[in-house]
C-alpha cells in the first residue's frame, strides 16, 4: 500500500496534537519523522510512531517538555530535554548549535533527558541552509555486542554528517556504527532469509547467520563484524557516539540507555537522565570563504562520482545520492508502507479518534 | 634487534638536525616519531625516518617551516605548514585547538601545506592533560578504493578520539577508516600468506587475498569491506576524514594528496597546497563539571571491561588499551626494529654522518 507524504503528515500531526503536543512541535516532529520515510529509513519513520504513542502513555514521553539551555561556553552548550521526543529535542538543540556557529565559528551541544530523535541525518542537514556543516550524533537502546563481549553494550549509534556544495546537491552521509541496522534483519526474517556473515552473533556470542540471533537474545556486531575484519574499529565509533551523547550530557549511557520498547523497563538505577545526542555545527567560512569551499567540494564530488567503476557495478555513489533520489520518487509517487505498520497505524488512528 | 627508546630518539633526534630542523622542532618531532615505535604502529615510527629524508632531499619537505595561523575565529583556525614536517605541523596546530577551547570551550584547526604528521593518536593525546578531548584526522596518499571505485581515491585517513577518564587511563582510539592497514599487508607479504577477505581488491577491482595485492596496482578496501558488509560506511568515514582536512584548509584531497614516496611525483595540477589535518580539542567542563565527567568515564570504562567475554575470548578491550601495555614494555625492554630497517637506518647514518 502506498501513502502521500501529505496523508501520512496530516495523520502524525494529528496523532500527536492528540497526545498533548503544542502545535509547533506536532509539526516539527512530523516533519523529522516523514523524513526518514521519504528517505528511505522506514525503520525511522511512522512504522515508529506507535511505538512513541505508547512510551507516553507509559510516561516516558513528556508530550509538553521545557527544553532548555542548562550550561554554555561561547561555542558548546548542554540542553535538558525535559523527557521530551527526540524528534522535537534534537530540532532545537540543533539550533542552539547554528546559533553559536554564528557567532564562535562552530556550535557543539550535547543533550540528555531526551528520547529516540529519528534519522541523524534529518537533523546534520539542517546546518546545510546555512552554509555550515552539519554533525549529528544519538545513542541509542543495546542492542550491540563490542568486540569479544557477549553482553549487548551499545546502540546501533549512528553518525551523520552534512557538507553543503555548490552546485552538485550535498554530502550527506549518515551511518549506524554497526555492520548493518536492525532493520535489515526484520526483512530477513520477514524472507525467512540468512544473514551475511559478520552481522549478528548468538545468545553465547558466537557468530551466527540466524536473522533471528538478535531477537533470540544475541547481539548486532559492530562495523567491521569481527576483529579480523576490523570490529574493534565499528565499537571504537560506536563508543565516541556513547560517550559525546551522554557522559559529556549527564544521559544515560551504555547498557543503561533506556530501552525504545515501551514493553521493556529502563534499569532502576539510572546512571543519567534519559538518553543523550551530540550535535554539530562548523561555518564553513570560519575556515575559508564559502564560495571557495563550495566550489573545492563540487569538484571533490565530481570526482569521485566520475571513478571507474569495478566490475559489474554501474558507478560510484556519493554518500546521501540514493536517500535524496529515492526522496524525489517518494515525494512523487507517495510512501509504500507494509501491511502490519497499516494495520499498526489504524488500530492506532482508531483508539484515539484520528482517521488514518 | 632491540633498541632503547633513547637510542632511537637520540639518532632521530641527530638525523633531524642534521638536515636543518632546529632543535626544538626536531625533538618535537622526534617524540611524536618515536611514540608510534613505542606503541606499537611500527609502520609510522622510526621506519618512516629514511622517507622523511628522502622527502627533503627532493625539496619536498621544509626543514625551516614559518608554520602560521591564516585565517580564525574565536572557535577555528585554518593553519598553512608551509611545507613543513607534519611531525612539527600537527603539534603546533594541535597547540592552535587547545588554546582557542581554554577561551571559546571548543578548538578547531583546519592544516593544510603539510606532510605525513606520524601516528594520529599523539596529537589527540595532546589534550588530555587539559582536561579536554583530543580529536586529529589526517588525509594521506591515494591507496583505498571507495565502495564499487576501481580507483583508489582515498587514504587510509585515520581517526583519532582521545577522552580523559578520572582514575582509568584515557580512552583512545585511533583507527583508520580501512578494514586493515597497509602495514599488516607487509607482515603478510613476508610471511608469505593470503590476507582475509575484505581488505585488498586488485587492479580491475575484483576482491583478491593477494598479500601483494596494493603493490600490484590493486587498492585497499575501507571498513566493511564489501557492501554487504557496510564498506559504504568506511568509505563515507574517509570521505569525512579528507574533507575536513583538505576542503576546508585548502590542502590536496582525494586522488590529488601527494604520494608519501619520494620516488613518486606529486600530481603536476594540485588542487590545494600539500597535505591536509584537522584537529579539536573540547574542554570537558564546557559541559559539566571536569570531575563528574571523569567519574562517568571510569564507570563507563569499568562497565564496559567487566563485560561477559564471547567463547575462546579473555575480555573485552578499552580502546587504547593495547597500545598503552605495549608502550610501558617498549620502554622498559627495548623497541624491536626488523632487519631491513636496521640496515636502511645504519646507511642513513652513515651517508649524513649521524651514528646509528
Amino acid at each position: 500500500m502506498t501513502y502521500s507524504f501529505e496523508q501520512l503528515h496530516t495523520f502524525t500531526l494529528g496523532m500527536l496534537t492528540k497526545i498533548g503536543c503544542p502545535a509547533d512541535q506536532a509539526k516539527t516532529a512530523a516533519d523529522v519523522l516523514l523524513s526518514a520515510d521519504l528517505r528511505g529509513v522506514d525503520s525511522h519513520g511512522v512504522a515508529r510512531l506507535s511505538g512513541y504513542v505508547r512510551l507516553w502513555e507509559k510516561g516516558r514521553i513528556n508530550a509538553t517538555p521545557n527544553i532548555r539551555v542548562v550550561h554554555e561556553t561561547p561555542s558548546t552548550a548542554v540542553v535538558d530535554g525535559d523527557g521530551g521526543l527526540g524528534l522535537v529535542v534534537a530540532p532545537f538543540a540543533m539550533k542552539v548549535a547554528i546559533e553559536k556557529a554564528k557567532i564562535a565559528g562552530t556550535g557543539w551541544v550535547s543533550v540528555k533527558n531526551s528520547n529516540h530523535y529519528g534519522i541523524a541525518g534529518y537533523h546534520a542537514m539542517q546546518a546545510l541552509a546555512h552554509d555550515m556543516i552539519g554533525i549529528s550524533l544519538t545513542n541509542a537502546s543495546p542492542l550491540v555486542a563490542p568486540t569479544f563481549s557477549q553482553e549487548r553494550l551499545l546502540g546501533t549509534n549512528p553518525i551523520a554528517v552534512a557538507i553543503p556544495a555548490k552546485n552538485q546537491p550535498p554530502f550527506v552521509a549518515d551511518l549506524a556504527t554497526t555492520t548493518a541496522a536492525n532493520g535489515k534483519l526484520e526483512i530477513l526474517q520477514r524472507k525467512g532469509m540468512d544473514t551475511p556473515t559478520g552481522w549478528v552473533q548468538d545468545k553465547e556470542g558466537n557468530p551466527t547467520t540466524s536473522a533471528n540471533g538478535v531477537k533470540d537474545g544475541g547481539a548486532l556486531l559492530p562495523l567491521g563484524g569481527d576483529r579480523e575484519h576490523g570490529s574493534h574499529k565499528g565499537y571504537a565509533l560506536g563508543s565516541i557516539v556513547d560517550i559525546f551523547s551522554a557522559v559529556l550530557s549527564g544521559a544515560n549511557y551504555g547498557p543503561w540507555v533506556p530501552p525504545f520498547v515501551a514493553f521493556l523497563e529502563p534499569d532502576p538505577n539510572p546512571v543519567g537522565e534519559g538518553i543523550g545526542h551530540f550535535f554539530g555545527a562548523m561555518r564553513v567560512d570560519a575556515f575559508r570563504p564559502a564560495d571557495e569551499f563550495k566550489a573545492h567540494m563540487d569538484n571533490w564530488i565530481t570526482r569521485f562520482r566520475a571513478a571507474k567503476p569495478t566490475p559489474g557495478n554501474e558507478k560510484v555513489l556519493i554518500p546521501g545520492d540514493p536517500e535524496r533520489e529515492l526522496e524525489a520518487i517518494r515525494m512523487k509517487e507517495g510512501i509504500p508502507l507494509l501491511d502490519p505498520v497499516v494495520k499498526d497505524l489504524t488500530e492506532l488512528g482508531e483508539r484515539f479518534g484520528v482517521m488514518f
